[in-house]
């Protein structure tokens, strides 16, 4: 019972999630599905990348916490306009609560960014309609997570390896055997390495959001 | 109905954890739930611990992830027998689960860590039977983590403050605002700052686990 029940509620995520797919389809609106861990950098990935296509493209985001709007003000005042999804004590978004917030943002856009809620587990199976899914994965985490955690990985489009400017301080953790984990456990694996502090590496984040854009 | 069945499955949890609390009481247990989000240290706080307190307890370890064994494998090294509690797709640790290791774990303990999943969520609000709540929260994880996940910190005894050798590498991070941020949503404050690499505060975690497993 347990498992129709959640079935059912995944059933019910799929409809609501195509709808938003069409919606986007119509609207031609490339829409990036942004998860990981809390404090694996999804935010300050965003910040850097507003402050970079600032006037090459109409962005605009939606970030989901359980409580504040602290991430969405953060993005607003670097370049993306952005609502806040609180979701309580829910521990991911929904192609509802998408839905609702879609039609908060009230703006046209070309690119969206769903930050969902900082979780390496339950976000993955929830379609919200996006083009890709994206997932940070930042190098203070350690190198098992890909690991311990496949579901997440298994159906990413592209991993962002983040806060690389910290390697020099984390003498346990080796970037290679983190990149192992991956090819071990993505479907497809794409991965690269960024620092959004000191901007090494985001040139390819870029140019893979501007393929991934012609090709929704 | 979905708050209805979800009611019930907690109702069902705490029937199991309090089998699990009167297990741990006629036994002289004392039982930690660890809680925090993936890689914020909670077993290299653990494996600091088995090393530190080797000889002067017995200590016994669960350690909960969706796929692969290796939490478990470095705290038995560390010299905390340990067993792997592998969820699948779950993303929390529940009393049946917990229950289910005991009978694996087979050996006489006075302490019991149990690693849950590692996320700032969903193992919030499943009783295992535990003494204690306590949640790692990394520096590295960024400054308003206990304002956006309140549910996780406002029932945790104790919030341990990990990886604090890096922040002299974070000058986005001050933890003065992550202790403010903790004194806002716990209900009982009281947090500490270690570092697990260099030692530095592990001692205050060590007196706090002797003075707490005197008043279970």
């Amino acid at each position: 019972m347990k498992v129709d029940i959640h079935e059912s509620l995944l059933l019910r995520n799929q409809t609501a999630a195509e709808h938003n797919r069409s919606h986007f389809a119509r609207r031609g609106v490339f829409c990036v599905n942004l998860m990981g861990s809390p404090g694996s950098g999804k935010t300050a990935l965003l910040e850097a990348t507003g402050r970079a296509l600032a006037g090459r493209r109409t962005l605009a985001a939606m970030s989901g916490d359980l409580a504040t709007d602290h991430d969405a003000q953060r993005l607003t005042a670097a370049g993306i306009p952005s609502c806040a999804i609180t979701t309580g004590s829910a521990c991911h978004l929904d192609a509802d609560l998408v839905h609702t917030a879609l039609h908060e943002l009230n703006r046209e856009f070309s690119m969206l960014f769903i930050e969902n809620v900082g979780n390496l587990v339950c976000p993955a199976i929830y379609d919200l309609g996006q083009a890709r899914n994206v997932v940070a994965l930042s190098v203070t985490e350690g190198e098992d997570k890909p690991l311990k955690y496949p579901v997440m990985f298994r159906n990413a489009d592209l991993v962002v390896i983040t806060k690389i400017d910290l390697l020099p301080h984390l003498p346990r953790v080796d970037v290679g055997v983190i990149q192992s984990a991956l090819e071990r456990v993505m479907a497809r694996p794409r991965f690269m390495k960024v620092s959004a502090e000191t901007g090494e590496g985001m040139s390819a984040w870029f140019d893979w959001l501007s393929s991934a854009e012609l090709n929704p």
